[in-house]
């Protein structure tokens, strides 16, 4: 039975992995990693009584786990998946904040070790296949646009699902603009444009974040539409990352390219 | 029965009412207005034998019809209804093109006449009922942007329906920004912006003519949506405003207003 | 300002009722009820210092507040609403499980006392403005279908609110059956049947409670389609209805008929 | 530049080709094959000048094209499509009507004369999509429903397109039940089943042929729609078979299998 170490088990994210890791029958979380602990007892974060729990690299003994699941913050991620290549411990990392830069060094390093594993800056099933089915469709459907809503307290705009998503589209097919020489009466009324994909933004309370590719063709229209209503999604991408973690031969980028 | 003065009976709009008339047993077409004739047989058109054909406003005899029905063109819309509001016909425009200037001289003559009628750039009952239910729900739900999606070829951006819509929600709502200080890392992510109201255009192949309001409120989210597939869909909202012609006491702007 | 007694404040309506009035400037809770007290301190329930807290009816001194919200349960309501008119307090009740005779008798009881308030058992706005427009739409669009999803625990369908919106529907239309002698190959997939109104019930995990209301006519569409994604998007309808209850001269059941 | 025989060029079906082909420059139809002839002339069906028509198979000179091309009727695509592989022709088919043992006849004798090709009930690109999205999306989200959207005038429900997207799904999950317990106050509520897939058909005026694919897991929901507007659509997948056919080394059934 594959044995994991979770760092951030205290954090919200955590905690999920924590209840997700429950009710899977074929793994076990035997160690835990937080700079600060309110609690000793691992029940008091609802791990199982045998669970070790560490405030720093330096106090995790060798082989601890097999896996490394990582949902810390910006500031630790890269130390944290360095630790845990140099010492044998496959990374599962949904924690942000990676440079392109730190991801190709750590990719480096994985080769070198022999060691496989995950960074997937987003684990929401919904969100990948919606990402993967786009660039797969805009093969066929060069015409394309975005449209993406959130609650009102998100500050960006567009949102980075909906950014990247439209990078994979620009990936797979032809420069192209759907209708170049259309007039704002309103300035914005046609978007954000990267690459001659138009992405739209909308922001509203009762929102949470769901994102629409629309397809159009002659005679015809294609709508991939995801819906993320809370945080609870994020583990159907985790729970598929920890059954496949053994198999992987290298340290992939994004979830879509292990499915 | 009522009689029917087709204006403009040999353009593709006019001929839809010819065969929506042929449809209704209440009403009948006993005079048509069109500046050139390629026949002078009413059959050629669709219409009645007993149809009389005219080319100008001159060769129009006195009391050829009670209501005058006015698919034609900018240049001759304004002329035509006050031609047959002056003769005492009841008017069902939906020729567009006529200025606020000129819509408030006809709607006092109507008024000395004492003539009823309906001035509408809209006939699509889906995109006229939108606009009246979404004017009704934004008293409740402030926070609303709208997407319209239309074909590649639609030149201007937002929709007329779309800005239409965004005034009549203006009229009714408190001054209101949602999502004030969003950021946008492509310009125009966040659409056009109408008095606070967020409007997305969407242009693309396949697409016909559609509109989403999209409310949003807490833990919740109303959506309206009009399409319109084809030209056809006008003719419900022509037969609408037949039917309630008669009842009409004064020259009224817009189908939802006589709903 | 209008004082309001809450009964059921302890409940996770009740809970959400407190949390709404404290954000409105011109109500206060003066008084709650529940059967059961954990603690007798009304900071406890988030309430005023100054609340004053009932275990049963008899304990209620005279003009303990103007309003009475009822967020209770269906053994209590009859009983709670009665003595509301009796006593004079207008009530605004959001409990479920009135007979259509109880409320007979308290629509009779409140005439009498000359008393106004609701009934509603459904306080979302965007439901009751999506069966408020169905009605008034069915009447140009007489083809329609209703299609609900609900999460996967909901042992009922269709839902409630989509069997009240075929009902208001079909008060307004034509007897009418749409493609009445369609076969099916796999039984069921028609839907449901109300009066010749489709309905479809779809259950699935991660979906809450959604209605859309589809409406086809030539050439056209219209949708109307409402989310309710948690119990807080209650609180709207609450919020209307407590600024309207000063207003109301009968007591009214259904907050589409106060709008 | 491959040669097409178009069978069936005068059907509206074998009209769209026509026009299909005459902006592809890398194709030319140099033969055309229909039972009856109006005219003997190729520019009457907007066909290359040069092009010979022909009204019986006997007729067909050897080596009249490289590729054959079939939307002609059930009664003839059987021996069409053999006649194609026994001289040669590669078969690109989009005539319905083959039975299943038919379809295992023609591949076997595909084999033999060593010719790729392909048998499609459905060209529309965004169909065919939708269908190869739902079957890999089933994967990771086994809770799925089913809902289609036709003309009122459809008699046969659910439609084929959405039967065939269950049977797919069907292939690669364990079989399972969504909310199995559900009563159902109005029979038929809940939709057809196929293996615990419910299908649910909508039949409106307006709508044309549309079908939606709907996924729900925890806290999340992912959602794949197509739009077909009019036969124009599957044009898209008629392009897209005529530039693989060269690379075809079967005879394949479903276009999404050559994607």
């Amino acid at each position: 039975m594959p044995r994991i170490l979770l760092a951030g088990f205290a954090g919200s994210m955590g905690q999920q992995v924590v209840k997700l890791v429950a009710s899977l029958p074929d793994f076990e979380i035997t160690a835990g990693l937080a700079h600060r602990l309110k609690s000793s007892d691992p029940a008091d974060y609802g791990l199982p009584a045998s669970a070790k729990l560490y405030t720093s690299l330096d106090e995790i003994p060798a082989d601890a786990a097999d896996i490394w699941v990582d949902f810390t913050v910006p500031a630790s991620v890269y130390q944290n998946v360095r630790y845990a290549l140099e010492n044998g411990y496959r990374p599962i990392v949904g924690t942000t904040g990676l440079t392109d830069q730190q991801e190709a060094e750590l990719k480096q390093l994985a080769k070198e070790k022999g060691i496989g594993g995950l960074i997937a800056p987003n684990f929401g099933m919904s969100a990948v296949l919606l990402m993967k089915f786009a660039q797969e469709a805009a093969k066929y459907f060069p015409d394309v646009e975005i449209i993406e809503m959130h609650h009102e307290d998100k500050k960006d705009a567009p949102s980075g699902t909906a950014l990247a998503t439209a990078k994979l589209i620009a990936e797979v097919r032809e420069p192209h603009q759907t209708a170049a020489d259309t007039t704002e009466s309103l300035p914005g009324a046609r978007g954000g444009d990267y690459q001659g994909i138009k992405l739209h933004a909308v922001r509203l309370p009762g929102y949470v974040a769901h994102e629409q590719v629309l397809f159009g063709g002659k005679g015809e229209a294609l709508t991939i539409r995801q819906d993320s209503f809370d945080r609870s999604s994020f583990m159907s991408g985790v729970k598929v990352a920890l059954e496949k973690a053994a198999d992987l031969n290298q340290l992939y980028v994004g979830l879509e390219n292990i499915l």
